[in-house]
């Protein structure tokens, strides 16, 4: 067991910050005077409150669920503790993760939404409140949220770590997310939730690397931030002496966009059956017209959708073969003002559907000097790779 | 809306039956007397004990949570009722889904064991209490009870129907399990709930059948009865025309077999955190030892094992190529006398792990002629294939 005496103190100014942060939903009220050994002892994690803990109150951000106590712990909760990590408490997240905002601040950009829906997560890690945060990403859930507060956000190959005991939105496309500040730490961190299926990132000279950047997006345009962005990494990677090649995205990356929408839509009006038969007017006029209107999609149109998927997977996989990851924007712009929107998933929910590693790297910025993340995509399982050509671009951005 | 003026009726009839049975832990007090249409529109449906239902009561199989009511809907029975569909009850399971034996009766083997973990589903099926029910699968929990209690029993790939508000064992081997008295029930319920992405069986001639029948099992020899049922099998399949040929398991079907220990260990004690924690002494001898000595379990020997699964996943897809499906025993047995276990999972566990679809075809007996059910395993995501196959064995063993 590893002493942890300032713990309490840890604690204490965790939840002073966050008077104004408003990053967590609930926060423990003691931790314990020792942790755990393990690869994250004595680390503190935030849980986004869409992971049940039986030890603190979860509401999945609905009003439906205010006060709820669960009586299971979700088993990524059960990892992080064996691992001898400790939780600080749960940060918020919009409602479902779906779009409504949360009262959460941006700590990188003031005046900005923090993104979503993992908003408590990225804006804790932010803060400094925490080193390490879970979150979750059905659309951009986690890479987005990462960007807009300018730290790393990883959201492993699909299936890698576990959703049971998450509440879902889309069991297809429901991906455990990871916040921390430096690619070293989301490495490490990865690495022990993984057990170790997610290797220690290779080690390899930057000339050694092929960076692919897409000269055209099937889900639209670059905006002026991420178009200064990509210019910025570009030209980082360039320095550090990898070599980046422009590239054309095939045509499996718009169907597996465009699918994305009826295999969630169809897996959330039934992942969510029982708070739209039976919660209703609890529901906000967002999620309620979404899943609305998602009652529509048939079992047709999921099934056209999945083949559409599957078909798209092995496709993206064999397209790897000339590059080692894509760089693209994490998201369409800077975080924008106010707190009205959680922003736009564009630009990650292809990736979510495929089921690759995806990362947010921050480092660069938008037009109004607001945090611009910058996203790696690598082959699915690859995530040791993500990480490694993460950290380069990380020394990259840094050295100029 | 179907009206179903009977469902009254046949709620009593389940209630007299199950005083006897103890199929179930929880039944609806009363059904509404019209159902919503769909595809499976008015059909009663059994949901085992640990899928969270927000309207009964929810146990997992343990006094840790008698009584215990979620606040939540697992999304099986998300989907279960958006097909039109009505949940009858919860069916009993083992605790948390490993051994430690329920109350149930096998209906088909009198004072035998239904086997486990999806004791009630498969009971409440075979007694005909239920024409469907849901339970899942880690080591053999669906195939097992189907061919002991003489019913079909399918374990859809993994991935494919959603875990989501199921209590997790393993979150890498954790698949939901269907279980009906005819296959076509079963293809019919499997095509529902996932929306279309089971395809209809595809029909094929007897004769343009190819069915491998493993010379031999890495994971031990066969029993009296299996043996009995296998050639009952293959002997009805070549009757009905099909060609049935000799094929050797190559090496990853026994590390598949080996790698499911440390996988499932190295999950359970991690999903299964709190309980192990905070409420030992509420866990049966068998489960309190299991997890005790799967604490043993490295990160690198889970990490080993999970590289062992992926590299027979691929091995095993490029395999089914001479052969369309696989047959093999259901379980090493009939259904044991007396209610002590609920059986080995041994002809199972490998195919959890490679995620095939594998179902339990009755219609065979062992020596003792108890039901002896005959497995086919077919490759992944060709959960169509399978059914179709086990449509012919179905009508080929029920023509002798």
């Amino acid at each position: 067991m590893a002493a942890n005496p300032s713990l309490a103190q840890a604690l204490s100014a965790i939840r002073t910050a966050d008077a104004e942060l408003k990053a967590f939903t609930a926060l423990h009220q003691s931790l314990p005077s020792t942790a755990p050994d393990g690869p994250l002892a004595g680390k503190l994690v935030a849980v986004k409150d869409i992971f049940d803990t039986a030890d603190l109150p979860t509401s999945y951000g609905s009003p439906i669920y205010a006060g709820h106590q669960p009586a299971t712990e979700a088993a990524m909760v059960g990892i992080i503790r064996r691992a001898g990590a400790l939780v600080v408490g749960k940060s918020t997240s919009t409602e479902f993760a779906y779009l409504q905002p949360t009262a959460t601040l941006n700590p990188a950009a003031p005046g900005c939404t923090p993104g979503g829906s993992s908003a408590g997560s990225a804006a804790a890690v932010a803060a400094g409140l925490v080193p390490l945060a879970i979150g979750s990403q059905t659309g951009g859930s986690t890479v987005r949220p990462a960007s807009y507060c300018g730290i790393v956000g990883f959201k492993p190959s699909f299936g890698l770590l576990p959703t049971a005991g998450m509440k879902c939105f889309s069991w297809s496309l429901d991906t455990v997310g990871l916040f921390a500040r430096t690619v070293a730490d989301a490495a490490a961190f990865a690495q022990a939730v993984s057990g170790g299926r997610i290797a220690p990132p290779p080690m390899r000279a930057p000339g050694a690397w092929v960076v692919g950047v897409p000269d055209a997006y099937p889900w639209g345009e670059l905006s002026a931030s991420s178009r200064q962005g990509m210019a910025r990494a570009t030209e980082a990677l360039r320095a550090a002496g990898a070599r980046v090649v422009a590239c054309k995205l095939p045509a499996w990356a718009g169907e597996a966009f465009t699918a994305h929408d009826a295999v969630q839509g169809w897996e959330a009006v039934r992942a969510l059956r029982a708070e739209m038969d039976d919660h209703v007017q609890q529901l906000s006029p967002m999620l309620r017209e979404y899943l609305q209107g998602a009652m529509a999609i048939t079992d047709q149109a999921y099934a056209t959708a999945q083949g559409a998927a599957a078909r798209a997977r092995v496709a993206c996989e064999a397209w790897f073969d000339g590059i080692d990851v894509l760089l693209t924007p994490s998201a369409p712009d800077e975080p924008p003002s106010g707190y009205a929107s959680t922003g736009a998933s564009t630009f990650n929910r292809a990736w979510t559907l495929l089921g690759t590693p995806c990362i947010s790297v921050p480092g660069a910025t938008g037009v109004n000097n607001r945090p611009m993340g910058l996203q790696l995509v690598a082959p699915r399982e690859r995530d040791d790779l993500c990480l490694a050509a993460a950290a380069l671009l990380e020394r990259a951005l840094q050295a100029r």
